[in-house]
């Protein structure tokens, strides 16, 4: 069976799937997406996830491709042509096709597009056996809360790590704070036992995983406080882990040269982990 | 007659031109490009601009999509099939189509698009009159010298410069100066006479058109500096212009809501607009 993609109105041979070349999302990056995880054929935070894309939509002053409602059918459609049980949703909305010039164009249809595709479940054991993280400064730009699809500094981040042996990148401000990862939100519990992620902002994503978990670990009584910490902090941490839609719950057990804690997961995010596998069966099974 | 399009090896209708979804420059804003300027059917300040790409393409580790000598040949073919005279050539090179992820794809051929349009040389009358600029914070990421399609805070600062009646957003950074415009260098001539223009930095483009300028100006005996100036300066300045491919050299006469000068483009401005357009009429008759 061959991919569909969704492209304006239309399912497609994911191999025939284009835009024009002045989508602005093409030359502009003007536009925002969202990735939705997909457990068990059913889409887990789904509203939420739909929430942040008006809100990203909105802050652009891009008008809706659609209204909910039927959005909500393509995604299903999305996931049941592509026969997805365990996988992803990624929808992507632009201010449309216009003539390239900077201005917002006048009465130009935004464009959605959306495709989707197989992702496994994390493996547990794996997890435990945790993965590095690479700090580097955090040079994209202010607004990092609108999910914009100009992720150019994202993806050089991410190849960054990855050159470097590393899962991911830890974003540092010019204060010497840690930000989020390229792709990710970052954690650490402190000797103290407490689990610390940066406050919402400009200068991070509202993770929607993020926001998930947080719920999760007051109802497991984990000491839980917003703020943001140091690389210094993050690496005298006993643990310290990412969160996103597609990496879930990932432990880090080196960050540059330090071994995290034992050098092995950490209960707090292997509990944590646990939980979220809960949650998405349960969303899964609804 | 219809417009043609270069895509990835072939001219087509501009109105079927399409790229993958999946093209890395709609996913990922990971392409740079170049505009450059066509004055009686000839390319203004070609090997610069490709010198500029070339050097934007290798910042990202991106491969040049085509080799020096066909590119040129592909350029020369979309000024003649697109019938241009006056106009320009807009060339896009990204990463080229790979499933999505952050990092870098193997073996992945970088995309080539080209499109070409008629734009009128300036009406130096018009000129004269000067149009209105808007002081903004740079709020965009640290690497603006890399000529990315990573464009989306540009967009948002000419939107609110259009929205306020200007023509153009001068960004300015943390410190209190003026970086440039959203698609434009930015220059102040001092109450001594003195032109001024920033110098090359990570935080502005190298702009083609601002070093012919710097050049034309020398040769027209202008006392020049490159520096940095803060908003107050170029509110206190006796002339005021921003510059580039497609705006040339255009006199700014109002920032925010002072007047600059007295309200009609100066002296030095128009000198080094008219050193231009021989420089770009010579370009044109070469």
């Amino acid at each position: 069976m061959s991919r569909i993609a969704y492209v304006n109105g239309r399912y497609v041979p994911h191999s025939e799937a284009s835009v024009h070349i002045e989508d602005r999302g093409y030359q502009f990056a003007d536009g925002v997406y969202e990735v939705v995880l997909v457990h068990r054929g059913k889409l887990v935070d789904e509203i939420p996830h739909l929430d942040r894309l008006d809100r990203s939509l909105s802050e652009l002053q891009i008008d809706a491709p659609m209204p909910r409602a039927p959005l909500r059918q393509v995604m299903r459609e999305m996931v049941r042509r592509n026969r997805i049980s365990d996988g992803i949703v990624y929808i992507q909305a632009t201010r449309g096709v216009a003539r390239r010039d900077h201005p917002f164009p006048k009465n130009t249809r935004p464009a959605l597009v959306m495709t989707s595709r197989r992702l496994a479940m994390p493996d547990r054991a794996k997890a435990e056996e945790g993965v590095a993280a690479l700090t580097i400064p955090d040079i994209r730009w202010a607004r990092c809360d609108i999910k914009a699809v100009a992720l150019l500094p994202n993806v050089l981040g991410k190849q960054q790590a990855r050159e470097a042996g590393a899962y991911e990148a830890w974003q540092v401000d010019d204060e010497g704070y840690v930000t989020e990862g390229t792709s990710t939100n970052t954690w650490i519990v402190t000797p103290d036992g407490e689990l610390v992620t940066r406050q919402i902002g400009e200068q991070i994503l509202s993770g929607i995983t993020r926001a998930t978990l947080i719920d999760l670990a007051a109802k497991q009584g984990v000491t839980f406080v917003e703020r943001r910490f140091t690389v210094a902090e993050a690496l005298g941490a006993r643990e310290a882990f990412v969160t996103s839609a597609t990496s879930f719950v990932t432990p880090i057990t080196k960050i540059n040269d330090t071994v995290i804690g034992n050098g092995r997961a950490g209960s707090v995010a292997m509990g944590i982990l646990d939980s979220y596998l809960d949650y998405a069966a349960d969303a899964g099974a609804s």
